[in-house]
């Protein structure tokens, strides 16, 4: 027992994702254009938004099934030339918690939602939560990461 | 209808925050140091994690509540010299759907969870993910916050 308990945590969307990617890929999502709809009563929440330059969009990845078995502990995307890693080391979809965080370049808010550009979501997928990026909150001085992710990583954006 | 759905989205804690902070502050996290200590069966999720120098811990608001009628466009903390703005405009914890999203120093990964720096959460809090900091996702360059921003975060780190 580590005090986390066991209750059940619920959540509603606040809105989806509209853009032309209708199936999941890992490839080129830099220069995707998306907007995020959100629903009526928390349109008025964007106030002051468009003063920052990029947001974090919080999503349900709605496509994800973690099965621990095969998803606890994988390779990256299956390849033999990545490393066997934790879920907790990996941005994989297939999450004990379907949550996903992605930083995205703030285009326009317009008055039924955001437009941005690099959200890596297909069309549909519920958005739980819009966060202004705080570089202090966000952005760490020289981050470092292993070898592999940086060969993941490549092409992604 | 945006359709984003009227689904409830149902989570489970994979661990919670351990640090001696009991009560919510909005000062000086950055020198906190705290645990995060992971459920059992979600321990097996950690390896490789160790290679990062930075962490994004998914947390349960759990002392939150949102009142869209106080929370939905309010001045941060309530201060008469901030704007009025939007939920989505800010980072307080009223929201509506309770997920905090903190980035944070990795210092160590232990048997049962990771030691980290920074976590702006008081004991307890529920933990729904931990993802590790990739800069090409989470480090946009050069990004731009409005001048309230920057009073506001002042101390808080």
């Amino acid at each position: 027992m580590t005090g986390s308990g066991r209750a059940e945590l619920r959540l509603r969307a606040i809105g989806a994702v509209r853009c032309s990617i209708r199936e999941p890929v890992d490839l080129d999502w830099g220069s995707v254009e998306s907007r995020v709809v959100l629903d009526p009563e928390y349109r008025a929440g964007l106030r002051g938004l468009g003063e920052f330059s990029h947001v974090l969009v919080v999503a349900w990845l709605h496509g994800a099934a973690f099965d621990p078995a095969r998803h606890l502990v994988r390779r990256p995307r299956g390849l033999a030339e990545m490393p066997e890693l934790g879920i907790f080391a990996q941005r994989a979809k297939d999450r004990p918690n379907p949550i996903g965080v992605s930083v995205v370049r703030l285009v326009a808010v317009e008055p039924d939602g955001i437009r941005v550009r690099g959200l890596d979501a297909i069309d549909g997928t519920p958005v739980l939560d819009l966060k202004p990026h705080f570089p202090a909150f966000d952005s760490p001085e020289a981050p470092r990461v292993p070898e592999w992710a940086l060969r993941l990583m490549s092409g992604y954006f």
